[in-house]
This record gives structure tokens, sequence and C-alpha cells, in this order.
């Protein structure tokens, strides 16, 4: 099978551009030339952003295969445009390649990132393609837009907003762990495990659920994707915004999968939902005269939406109530830091 | 003194955002969202580019200093937006750290940006800062604008075009081989040396030269940054033209230093000029009645400007017609290639 000691770097663009068949309006150049060149209407924010994975710190080649590796890729990066209210259009892709990675992986890589370009209507307009001394590298970085008026940053959060989540955090961190520890004696059914394990390897990033909120019109003050941890995001949120927070344990989402398993493996589920990390759903905090608009609008879709807590005026003070009325800093719980650990916590 | 271990991420953030210090009238919204957010004028193109440096493919860390690698990470950027006729103005940095680089060096590297980035006015907006399980690797995203008037990409050149060059390019290939032969009995003066290892070390984008030859009104039909070479940058642009083209060898600048020094040490000098890479100067293409308009404006400069060849009808016959009247197909001359040799070539 062929290696990358056989294609020179310009072939194995022009290999990549075969595999990519979304291509933007707002183009006037993709790939091949100094720069990608595109225009967008007047009157919108860019947003911009950009998230790498590497090898053996977020992802590791026995553990994933090429084309789940290609779509989280993108998927994280979708994820940062949608914490924004915006819609992203256009990506670059930057690989550094070790000599022994076979073509076959890479051809993988770049179907996987085809399929999700493809659901979301992103082009690849470039990146760079280079050698690596040892580990796979991926750094990409995504262009999207949003109207003035509908720009949602980390910072607008104001005391007596509700506190909302989507869907279910929590288990993309026990999948990781499934992933980590394949010898355990794992207890509970396959397809539970499976569920998981798809959790960590093929995130959803919520674009539809990004685009609904701002077709609601409701007053979304703050939002962030769960990307450190439901804990340590929504401490980022406080944080930019001055204020405090109450999480009600009672109120979390609990994913029925996650807590079987949790509960046959003797597993906090706790910290699985509050420090879990890469969850990729979405937090965010909405004037509390507008919770009926966002209920009602979600009451039967598929991802829930979920009412969490309040934010409060005590920047000090951010919280979870438990249900045995216990009041815990969100700071014990949060999340992972690949430079401290390497690895997402077990136990608090 | 501090490593990789103490800092978490966001301290590393806090801590580098503070070493940065222009600000672009372009941002709402810079480093610490989702994403960065920007507004352009309307009636501009946006352009956008992205160049990785990786350790021990793109730099030796014994062989550089932080500073000049962080120059030379935005400056290999900067220069594709001044291939294309664009104004830089924003800049993503993504960097993967082994856990055993001091923080001193992520110091200095900043230092470096935060230089360059003052000198050519660009914000860096944001980023992502990960840690790497062995190697230092560096991906920047470069943004620019152009008026859509002045936008020069590398597929418009034309038979009859006359083919220039800035600068004198081969400089930058022989201060790797002196960095990366350091035992060898180099023959010349030490300040000669030092002249090349600088070319290599501390390229300077050709950002003010490119807007002369935009204020110019000549009718630039083409352009290119040399990171290649000569001889496979000027394959590019005929790739992308559908046209062929004469290098005069007796027209081609030569760097006196280069000159003495490949003399001294019985290297081939042709061979730095036209596979060197990594010089950064532009090669453009420029209609023949508009040559006057160019050799003018750049008679006193002190980067010169100078005509090397003629385009031609015929894409299949890229050439160097030498001095003793060879005719040397640019393939045979072209660059080196990251993925095929790992290193510059020597000889051809």
């Amino acid at each position: 099978m062929a290696d990358l000691k056989k294609p020179g770097e310009f072939d194995l663009i022009d290999r990549f551009r075969s595999l990519l068949k979304f291509r933007s309006p707002r183009m006037k150049i993709g790939i091949g030339d100094d720069c990608a060149v595109y225009s967008g209407p007047a009157g919108v924010y860019q947003l911009i952003s950009t998230d790498a994975l590497i090898e053996n710190v977020h992802f590791r080649l026995p553990t994933t295969s090429p084309e789940l590796l290609g779509r989280k890729a993108l998927a994280v990066n979708i994820s940062d445009i949608a914490a924004m209210g915006g819609t992203p259009h256009l990506a670059l892709v930057t690989l550094g390649i070790p000599k022994t990675l076979p073509v076959k992986f890479l051809d993988g890589l770049y179907r996987g990132i085809n399929a999700i370009c493809q659901e979301h209507k992103i082009e690849i307009a470039g990146g760079d393609t280079t050698a690596s001394p040892s580990h796979l590298f991926i750094s990409i970085t995504i262009f999207g837009e949003t109207a003035k008026s509908q720009l949602v940053t980390r910072s607008g959060a104001r005391p007596g907003d509700k506190i909302f989540v989507t869907g279910t955090p929590g288990e993309s961190a026990l999948g990781l762990k499934l992933l980590s520890s394949p010898r355990k004696q794992w207890k509970g059914d396959k397809k539970l495990q499976k569920k998981m394990i798809q959790a960590h390897l093929d995130p959803v990033p919520r674009l539809k659920e990004s685009r609904q909120l701002m077709n609601s019109k409701a007053g979304i003050t703050s939002m962030i994707d769960i990307s450190d941890g439901l804990a340590q995001d929504l401490l980022h949120i406080c944080k930019a915004g001055k204020v405090g927070a109450v999480l009600r344990e009672e109120w979390l989402p609990r994913s029925p999968e996650l807590e079987r398993l949790t509960s046959l493996n003797k597993l906090e589920i706790m910290d699985y939902i509050m420090a879990g990390g890469e969850d990729y759903e979405l937090l965010f905090t909405l004037k509390s005269e507008d919770v009926r608009k966002i209920t009602s609008r979600f009451k039967n879709t598929k991802t829930p939406v979920t009412q969490i807590g309040e934010v409060t005026a005590h920047p000090q003070k951010v919280i979870l109530l438990t249900i045995d009325g216990k009041s815990i800093p969100l700071k014990k719980l949060s999340g992972f830091d690949h430079f401290k650990s390497g690895k997402k916590p077990e136990k608090k």
C-alpha cells in the first residue's frame, strides 16, 4: 500500500481536493493559491475559530477510525460557531503527517471531513499539508457568519436569567473511559457501551439547535459549547459575565444509558455530567420572561433542552445545589485539563 | 523555572494575551470566546491562509531562538497575504506544546509574535493551546483583505508578460545549510555566514513591496511568494495560467554574499537560487507595456526588483536558458519537498 514516502505534498493536496465535494457560493478562490479568497454579505459579523486534535493527546489511532476522526475534527470547530449563534461556511485543514501513516488512512480522514462538510454545507478552502516527525496532528480553522443582531457571546448572562443545556452531558466522558480501559470487566449491555463510545468519537455539533434558538427570538443572553465540562464551562460564562450561578442537581438531564452504566459499574454519574468534557452540548442563559418560548419550541424535539439553574448576582458563588441540600462550589467539580492530567479525572 | 506541568491551559492563554499589544479596529471580540468576531468593510475580498511550522521538520530548537521562531511563524503567513496583493489584519495561533518545553521559551515565542504583529498591525484574535506528546508545533491562520480590483492570483500570467522577482533568492537555503552542518569547515567571513543564517531564520515578508506594486497600477497578472523555490514556484504560476516560461540565467539577481560563499565553498550558486526555497520573495508576471512603471518605481529601493524572464504560450516548456546557451527544464531544477527528502537537495 502506498505510504507517505511515495506521494509528495502536491500529489497529496490534489488527492485530498478530489475527495472534497461541497463548494460554497461565498468562495472566489478555494484550494490552490497562496490564500483562499471569499466575500460575504455586508452587515454580518465574521466568526473565526480554530481547534487542534493531536494524536495521543486528543485521540489514539487504535481506538478511532480515520472517518470518525475527520468528522470529529470538524465537529468540534462547527460547535464553536454554533455557540456564537452563527452558521459555518468555510474551513482550512492543516495536517502534520507522520511518514509511517498509510495514505489509505488519509483518504478515510478526508472522507469523514467531506461527509460532515456536505451535511453542514462547509467548503474546505485550503490548509497546509506537511510532514510530522512522530505524531499525527490536525489543526482546523473554521469561518462562519452571524447577523449582527444575533451574535451571542459568553459574557451576557445577567442575574435572574435561567440556565439551560441541550442534550444529556456526560456520555462522551464515559465513552472515553470505556475506550481507555478496554481490559476492565465492564458491566452492562454492549449496545449501551457503544452508544457512549459513539458520543465520544462522533459528537454531533448542535448547529440545528443553535439556529432554532436564534430563530425563536428569545433573549439568549450568553452561550458556550461544553468542551471542558459543564462545570468548567459554566464557570467561563460566570467569569465573562461577572455573575454567579446556582445549578440544581435534581434538574440536570440524565442520559438513561449513562445512568445504567455508571450504576452497574459503581461510578459516580455526577462526575461524568459535571466534569466530563467533549460533550459539545450548548450551555446558555435566557431571560426569565422568555422561558416559555424555549420550552414550548423544544417540547418534542429529539434533542432535549433543559433548564438546570439560575444566574445570580454573586460572582464568587457558582454552586451546585444537591438533592440532599448541600451546596458544592463548581470549581470542585470542574473539568479536566490536558496540561494537568493528560486525561480526564475519574473521581473528584 | 516554571514549566508546562505547572500552569494550566487557561493560565497560559492569559499569559500569552498579556504579551500581545496590537488591537485591530476590525475586531469585535478577540481572544477569549468560542470564536473571534470581526467585521470588515463592504466590497473587499477576504483573504485567508494557514501555514504550520513543526519542530524537526521546519525548525530545530538548538538552531533558532524563540523570538525568531515566533517572528518566522507569522512572517511566512504574512507573505501569503502579500502574494495576493492584500493587507493582513488578524491571525490565530495554535500551539502544540511538549510538556518539557520551558514557559520561558513560550514567552520568547510570543514576544517574537508580538513584535512582528506590531510592525504589520496584526491582531492575534485567538487560537488553540494544547499539549503535544513530543514535538512543538505552531499552526497559524492569517486573515487579510484586498480591494476587489487589486486581487492578484497565481493564474493570470499571459504569453508575452515579463517575469520579475523581488530581492535575491537563495540566501535562506544556504543559511539552512550552514545551520545543518555546523561542524563542516566553512570558508568565508563569519559576517557573510550570519547574513545567510538570518535570511533563513528571520525572513522579511514583502508586504511593503506588494503594496508598492499594487499602488503602481501596473498590470500585475499573477503573483506567488517563493516558499518552495524559484523554479518550483514558477512552475506553479505556469501550471495555474496554462502558460510556459523562459528564464534567463544572466538576468537572475545574485546576492554578492551568496556568490562569495558558494564560490569559496565550491557550491553551485544556481542550486541555491533556483531550488532554495523559503526565500519569501515575490515572483510575479507583468504586462510588457508596464515594465517601465515597475523598473522606474523600484530603481533606488533597498529591495531590488528584477526582470528575469518572459511568459510564453507553451505550457510544456518552462525552461532556464543558461549563459552558455543551454536550455534546462525547470522541473529538473525545482525545489525540495519535505515529504520526499526531509531536507533541501544539495546538488541536482
